[in-house]
């Protein structure tokens, strides 16, 4: 009940309103727990997440889509690994998307996503995104010079035709029968510097940091109005941003938990009935079984 | 410790001298245990995999694969789930092989399986796989025809033919990185037909059973000689069998998580070294950090 009510309101229903700066990356809601704590309640989350997939698989008709977009060292990685571990993996599709090989710059934007997306019955979890289209190739737009679009496309309206693509796309996914939801995993600038200080000092860590990433900072603001514009652009009803705040990892986690929990409750996740003929046949085989065959 | 040495009995490291009959599906290798016991040494062996996971992880160098063959009911659902729920569902791909396409038929039969296989880094799990090719296919040889083979390809030694060409791809794995244990789920016809009359039983698990069920067990003997043939013609070292006992399910999930565990435990999965000029970069963007920038 509680996981539920706290992760609605981090979500934007709202978009045209939405406004960055209303979202405090270091928000609990008023909750302090001690890590026992949280420890438990996000156990409970998880144990509801691993029931609900299991009715998803059986049921066989809605697939769920999980976007994870933030700064690094926002804790995607964590979240993945602390809310979806329990859930079985035979149900779960996580996929990493990297910079784009060459085959892929030699497509449509989609194409690779299209690819990566989860069948019906799974949950598919996308770390970074098609989102990176309208951030990373945003803030560094030689990377667009790289797609080698014709110029007519590439014109100054591209990331508002972006998004209207990807609207486009996620709507027709939702159409389809693909739950889609959306977090933007909020770090405030600080902490990231904290985080980074702490990957560099952990000898098992350092591994995880690049000189590229202490570069990125310097484009934050970039970044944050990147963000900003595009959960405006495309937090809809069939598809919404959840703005997660990061700063405490162990509230993202229940946040994101209680998120994806809530929304799949709604799916009408039912076990496939066993009637009419198929019932028939199925007593057939039990009187077969039971005579030994 | 102990996990691995159960396991170790269960490998076919001579198999030239492999009979399915000297292995019985209700072994237990002595054990009895109740099932809070079974539990808590399986939770140890997952957390053990677990560890090892993110270590391949982040060493990126090595890939696994778990293949995963079994009469129906044998319990290779509940073995990914039991055993790789709480690993990190980012380090873990599952994929199920179904009756192949139109176009997986159009092309040779490791091409779908080559499109699964696991990145550097990951553990892929196949639930079916290439060996449905020499077991299936061989017992319903209705199957064959279907995939338009030509006749001097279609010919009597196309049996051994596969393994060879299994044998070759799995060699080739091995040889560029992949750990590759296959597992056989030896279940007994007795506890099958138990197992299926459980599943009718419970309106829950109907939906699981198809009537094709039955009249595959007409077929056991095949399905046997066709098992223990494949086993003797592709146990290699750099991709060995598991016989698993399999009428016990909790016996059957600590046998294959010590194996898993033992092989993985075998490979140098060091943690990534920063050094040299990565460690003065390093050292550079923590000074950049520390002024706050």
């Amino acid at each position: 009940m509680k996981l539920e009510k706290i992760a609605k309101q981090f979500r934007i229903d709202r978009p045209t309103k939405f406004r960055l700066a209303d979202y405090d990356p270091a928000e609990c809601y008023g909750l302090s727990m001690d890590k026992a704590e949280a420890k438990t309640m996000l156990a409970e989350g998880v144990a509801r997440l691993s029931e609900l997939q299991e009715k998803l698989y059986a049921n066989n008709k809605w697939s769920v889509l999980l976007v994870f977009q933030a700064m690094d060292a926002a804790g995607k990685d964590g979240v993945i690994k602390h809310v979806m571990s329990g859930v079985n993996p035979q149900g779960v599709q996580v996929h990493s998307f990297k910079a784009p090989s060459e085959e892929e710059l030699d497509h449509d934007f989609l194409w690779r996503i299209g690819k990566a997306l989860p069948e019906r019955g799974r949950i598919g979890i996308f770390n970074r995104s098609h989102y990176e289209e309208v951030l990373t190739v945003r803030v560094h737009q030689e990377y667009l010079a790289r797609q080698r679009l014709p110029a007519a496309v590439a014109a100054k309206k591209i990331w508002l035709r972006r998004f209207d693509d990807i609207r486009a796309f996620e709507r027709h996914l939702a159409r389809n029968g693909t739950l889609v939801l959306k977090f933007f995993l909020n770090v405030s600038r600080e902490e990231q510097r904290k985080r980074f200080l702490a990957r560099i000092d952990e000898p098992g860590k350092r591994w995880k940091f690049s000189m590229g990433d202490v570069a990125e900072r310097a484009l934050w603001p970039k970044y944050m109005a990147a963000y900003e514009e595009l959960i405006r652009e495309t937090s809809r009803e069939e598809a919404p941003w959840h703005v997660v705040p990061a700063d405490n990892k162990w509230f993202t986690r229940l946040v994101v938990a209680g998120a994806v929990a809530k929304a799949m409750e709604g799916l009408d996740l039912a076990y496939p009935k066993v009637e009419g003929a198929a019932l028939k046949e199925l007593l057939a085989a039990k009187k077969a079984l039971e005579a030994n065959r």
